[in-house]
């Protein structure tokens, strides 16, 4: 081959991936459509297969427009009948929360889904990720997601959590099942594991295929009157007693400051939600059937509770929590004997992914299973989480 | 008593009243308050015991705000913050959809809870009404609200549902219930009963009092491929054939036009979700333990499925959805060995409301149980349904 005809080739080559560069870009530009929290019946929100967002909202008389997702406020472009149109940067795969901005007024898209999280019922958005798969609606068997209404002693009050059953509860009526709880994250509420998180479908498929055993998992509140005082009360206080703080001296504070980190949650899941649910579901009510996990605070909120309360659970997991090791355990010897799993997990963009493993080591070097799990470039979002449930579910309740 | 004293005697009264009727609307002016709609944590929107509906929005660079609630906008005033408030004219008690309008743009307001209706998810107020007791949520057993997936071969595709359970179904398994399918209305989807409609309140209330036999109600999306077509399929026609118009020349059609008003749903309702719901739920799969009732097009979409399917409803009900009277009936004879109700109501403030009474008493004369019911004060609305639900649950499943 002579110079000219590898200048030759070389050209077609380079050309060729120009070309096909562009036409990705084109294509990506192109693609937008509708995605799983686009309400039905409207065109907006979009996404393209770049992970952009589109939005598209008629306001005629407004001065400025904005999409405001992930940190940032993109202006969006008036057309001349009045309707605004824009994009995001390629947001990460998987769910994030957002709003629009108009002439200073931060509203939900009328176009959107409305989900509970940063505090508040707004929009979400779905960036449709590559193992997608995983959470599908398939034609397998169905669990129920059960909306209920207890009373708690603790709160004084009714209280509300979601409550998943696998598929075939209500047909084995001999069958008892183990039950995993589940907490959502600050400024999230028991909504979140079963609308964005979609726990039902991420179990459906994962029993449908036999990868995790069917399991309940009941997800509460946990934000419950936070403060400075004792991390729970004595479980022999009357509602409404004050309990001195040497009540609990010894038992651990969370990582959020001087926070009470559990609240009150942590007598309203030990007093009134695990009572509840083993006196109305059919259950193996001892601490091998019994595990806890949670997201951010809510993983926090289980290491907390699994460090005062040793005896209750056997399977423990922490998505985006930070991480714990068998040194914040007084009795490793008693622990070790009823604890089966300690699984820690980050999404990759999180900085607390680089430690999990060395603790999962610790774990694994005194006798317990510890798991650690990362999610490919993900933040402190839900694809995380999803995908840390999918990989915690088939570790619980196989012993 | 001279006049005088009687000139003054009247002028004290007529102060006092003038003195009282003043007060009262300083008092309702200045009791604006969150309401059940609100967002836990959000300051608006509030109602006053007049019933108007506050709003307010930080927008400081728009140039005109508005409340758009029972079909008129209300303009908002701007404070020196940039912050905008205002109120609308009284409502009437109950539930109703509403939205803020900046710039020109229609948006949910950011500080509600949201719902599906109008044929979108958005804002909607809660008016508290003197009759609140009956859905309030109170420490009586509760059912549980169960979020369902399951595959209809009509549709061809999994569909959702929601189904009320009553309080105890888990603990009662020699127990076998009846089984209310339960319908919403144009622009409204299987959401709206469990969330708007206040359904397991209204129900675990009834139960709790004694009022109502405890049953299960399924409540299913039945917007479903509306369409110029015939009336239902075939039930023996494959998944997409076509059906000649004559398989079904006979089958009524409904009020709304030409428009086939039952769409796809009969098909779905009676090939795919009353068996579901047989073979997943203790229920007595018989007529005499069926009910089918639906508000405005889920109330004609009841009456023309019984009357095309007289074999299969024993108790129905219709909410502001038109008259039904004997002469619809082909058979009546037949008809009325089996079907024990017909319930009929309006909103007082709906046109219909004056007819339902004469029908009722053509059901009487035939020896078929009618009732009507008219709900005071309230329009096309869900205080009207709820209402009416609460009327028609104690009728049925007493024989």
């Amino acid at each position: 081959m002579n110079y000219k005809s590898l200048f030759f080739l070389l050209m077609t080559v380079l050309t060729g991936e120009i070309c096909l560069a562009q036409s990705n870009q084109r294509m990506a530009e192109g693609d937008f459509k509708t995605t799983a929290t686009t309400q039905q019946g409207k065109q907006y929100p979009q996404v393209n297969s770049d992970g952009r967002v589109r939005v598209s909202i008629s306001a005629p008389n407004a001065l400025k427009v904005q999409l405001d997702i992930g940190g940032k406020k993109y202006d969006l472009v008036k057309d001349d009948k009045g309707v605004w149109t824009g994009e995001s940067a390629p947001q990460d795969e998987g769910f994030h929360y957002y709003q629009l901005n108009i002439d200073g007024a931060s509203v939900p898209d009328p176009g959107s889904l409305y989900y509970y999280g940063a505090s508040r019922w707004g929009s979400g958005i779905e960036i449709p990720a590559k193992d997608q798969d995983f959470y599908a609606l398939k034609s397998v068997p169905h669990g129920e997601l059960r909306e209920n209404y207890y009373f708690s002693k603790t709160s004084n009050s009714v209280r509300h959590a979601y409550i998943y059953t696998p598929p075939g509860y209500d047909k084995n009526n001999a069958q008892r099942y183990p039950v995993l709880y589940l907490q959502h994250g600050m400024g999230e509420n028991e909504t979140g594991w079963g609308n964005q998180g979609y726990t039902a479908r991420i179990m459906d498929n994962l029993i449908a295929d036999g990868k995790a055993v069917p399991f309940i998992i009941v997800m509460e509140n946990s934000s419950v009157n936070f403060g400075g005082g004792p991390r729970s009360p004595r479980p022999d206080a009357a509602p409404g007693q004050a309990v001195p703080p040497a009540a609990n001296a010894n038992a651990p504070r969370g990582p959020m400051g001087g926070m009470n980190i559990t609240g009150q949650f942590e007598r309203i899941l030990l007093d009134d939600l695990i009572p509840f649910v083993e006196s109305n579901y059919r259950v193996i009510p001892d601490q091998a059937h019994r595990a806890m996990a949670g997201l951010s605070m809510g993983g926090m909120q289980t290491r907390a509770i699994v460090i005062a309360n040793p005896d209750k659970f056997s399977y423990v997991g922490m998505f985006s929590s930070g991480t714990f090791t068998p040194s914040e355990i007084k009795d490793i010897d008693a622990f070790k004997k009823n604890v089966k799993v300690v699984f820690m997990s980050f999404g990759g963009r999180e900085g607390g992914s680089a430690r999990i493993g060395a603790a999962a080591e610790e774990w694994n070097k005194v006798g317990i299973k510890g798991i650690s799990y990362v999610s490919p470039e993900t933040a402190h979002e839900w694809q995380s989480w999803r995908r840390s449930l999918h990989e915690f579910a088939p570790l619980i309740f196989k012993n």
